[in-house]
């Protein structure tokens, strides 16, 4: 896995192409579809002004960080626009709260929409965003993010809907973060904004973790994916080759190249599930490939076998451009190539595969990492 | 209607039987169970003292009144008893919130169980209990409230459940209230307690009810509802003849006496929906009576003609006792008499109607007071 120094510099609109096509590789097939968070992200970086992008080490020891994302079903937010003031009545609520001023804005998942639309979140804000996300790709649940891996605690989320509603949960757990925000966001609609794991500077870096697992940065989030993500879609865009480019960017292996000859999905309990099958061309003629899916691609086997799993990243990219295709957006006879590529080491503690390996999705095999189910 | 003089004393453990059968009457056959309510009611007060009953007029100008009432399906209530501490974090998220002490508890609804644990709930808390509720009656939505009718801003709600989770809503009006509440209700195991409505004893009195309605006392609360219950169930237990007892210091009618030939309820929703047939006997003979149901008892029908509706009351009650007989415990053969009597003035406003008149529950009559359907 490459290292990405962190960029200070600023979002401008002239970004937001590349941030949103490096948000979709990341986003692992979830996370949102990006075009309508790109178009509300370059709107609000229109009216507002451009957002400061800070690295976490610049964040002051006892300043509030506010981690935004949108929960609910992407489906549902294509149609559903958010009305703008939610970022403000989360804000508000937030200090009425704690009782003090907001710093900055983070990311809560850097894949998909929710990895581009909190630069136009931090603009209505007024405030930066920091170069860091909670996931370092996309996940379905709440819980399942760095600061719950690493034992923060997660004593309160607030949302706010299109409405004008606000909810804040102060939960005895994540578990039960995760079971009454959905209810509420149900509730108003299936779509709404979300904060949870407000912390301060110090915490995100790792200094107070409770006792709970930590990443290799050994922060309480994952440092630098604003960046990676801007230098990854730079690098799809830039790109002669833009699959291989993308590996070179990503330190990826390619799964399988071939063309999509099965796709599966159901909808219900407000997740997308199924599987997908593609069958190889070129130099994996004869193989095929099996990933199955919820709401993010999770695991990829052949003949029974797996070759890559969650929490490691599996993205189904276009063959010709090497843009990533989101699970909505998976049809019979595209040409494609799946790439996989480890994960942050956080996910790979054991609080971290309890929390998002293959038995916290019900699948009864033991993670390995990919790149010994590659080189093995 | 008679005029109940407030009683400005002490609810006793000794009180308890006696306020439970006089809520069971008050909830026209809703409002939850009196009986696990009473038991709790009585720990309570055995573990933590006698609880101070104090009219609304005594009630300090800017001190703040907590409205406390369980929500959710009274069949889980039963069986999932609350953990006890419930009225304490609600009571501390709602003092952080506005920064201030509340002063004393009030019964957000006085039917049925949720008028009996209100002096548990303040006996834990160590505060003094009003002489008061927010509906004279049950109904089963939470808007359906003399504070929401009287136009009090519901800026604040607060449910807490058994497992210790609390969530506080700030909805932007009484019907998102109901919506969200509930939602978090139900996935918290469908039985919470919870606070709306806090208020001043000044709003209370109805200084400042926003351009809404108010009742006959031009309060924005029900005054006088505890010593009202405890009077209506003295009255069952002393009397001779306990029906003609209820009747007198109810000042109600008996629509019917006779057999319960008839019952038919399903549970959807959230709630329990249905109907109720009476074969009269004695007097009533060749008289058939039908009641409607939707938690509590809603119309009484003679051929087709309402003899009585919502917001009047409506309770069906043993023959002999004068128990009040809740929806759940309905049976086929069971020798009861029907009661109505009328509710107060505030539900009879053009906002009251509109709030918890017939149409509000899907029926299309027009109300009319149950004094002029039955003397008509």
């Amino acid at each position: 896995m490459q290292t990405t120094p962190s960029i200070t510099g600023r979002v401008t609109i002239d970004d937001v192409p590349a941030l949103a096509r490096g948000c979709a590789v990341l986003g692992t097939g979830g996370g949102g579809d990006v075009e309508t968070g790109a178009l509300a992200t370059v709107r609000a970086i229109d009216e507002c002004g451009e957002v400061p992008l800070i690295p976490l080490s610049e964040v002051p020891h006892d300043s509030l960080i506010l981690p935004l994302a949108g929960i609910g079903a992407p489906t549902v937010s294509y149609e559903m626009l958010m009305s703008g003031d939610e970022p403000l009545l989360i804000r508000d609520e937030v200090e009425r709260t704690l009782g003090r001023p907001v710093a900055a804005v983070m990311a809560c998942e850097i894949g998909g929409s929710n990895g581009v639309e909190p630069a136009g979140w931090a603009a209505r804000l007024g405030l930066p965003l920091i170069d860091a996300d909670g996931m370092g790709r996309a996940f379905p649940e709440v819980q399942m993010v760095a600061m719950y891996v690493a034992g923060l605690p997660v004593n309160l989320v607030v949302l706010a809907d299109v409405q004008g509603n606000v909810t804040t949960v102060r939960p005895v757990d994540g578990l039960w973060s995760e079971r009454i925000s959905r209810a509420v966001c149900v509730a108003t609609g299936a779509s709404a904004l979300m904060t949870d794991y407000v912390m301060t500077g110090a915490q995100a870096r790792g200094a107070a973790t409770g006792g709970g697992a930590s990443g290799g940065s050994g922060a309480a989030v994952i440092p630098g994916t604003v960046s990676r993500a801007l230098e990854i879609g730079r690098a799809v865009k830039d790109g002669v080759d833009p699959v291989g480019s993308l590996c070179d960017v990503l330190d990826a292996t390619v799964l399988i190249g071939g063309k999509i000859v099965d796709v599966e999905r159901r909808t219900g309990g407000g997740f997308v599930r199924g599987s997908l099958v593609i069958d190889g061309t070129g130099d994996d003629r004869g193989r095929l490939l099996r990933v199955e899916i919820q709401n993010e691609n999770l695991i990829a086997l052949e003949d029974g076998r797996p070759l890559a799993c969650v929490p490691d990243l599996i993205t189904v990219v276009d063959a010709q451009t090497g843009d990533a295709i989101s699970t909505e957006a998976l049809r019979y006879g595209q040409r494609v190539a799946v790439l996989s590529w480890p994960c942050d080491p956080i996910w790979r503690t054991d609080r971290g595969l309890a929390t998002a390996g293959p038995r916290a999705f019900g699948y009864d095999i033991d993670y390995t990492p990919v790149e010994e189910l590659t080189h093995g």
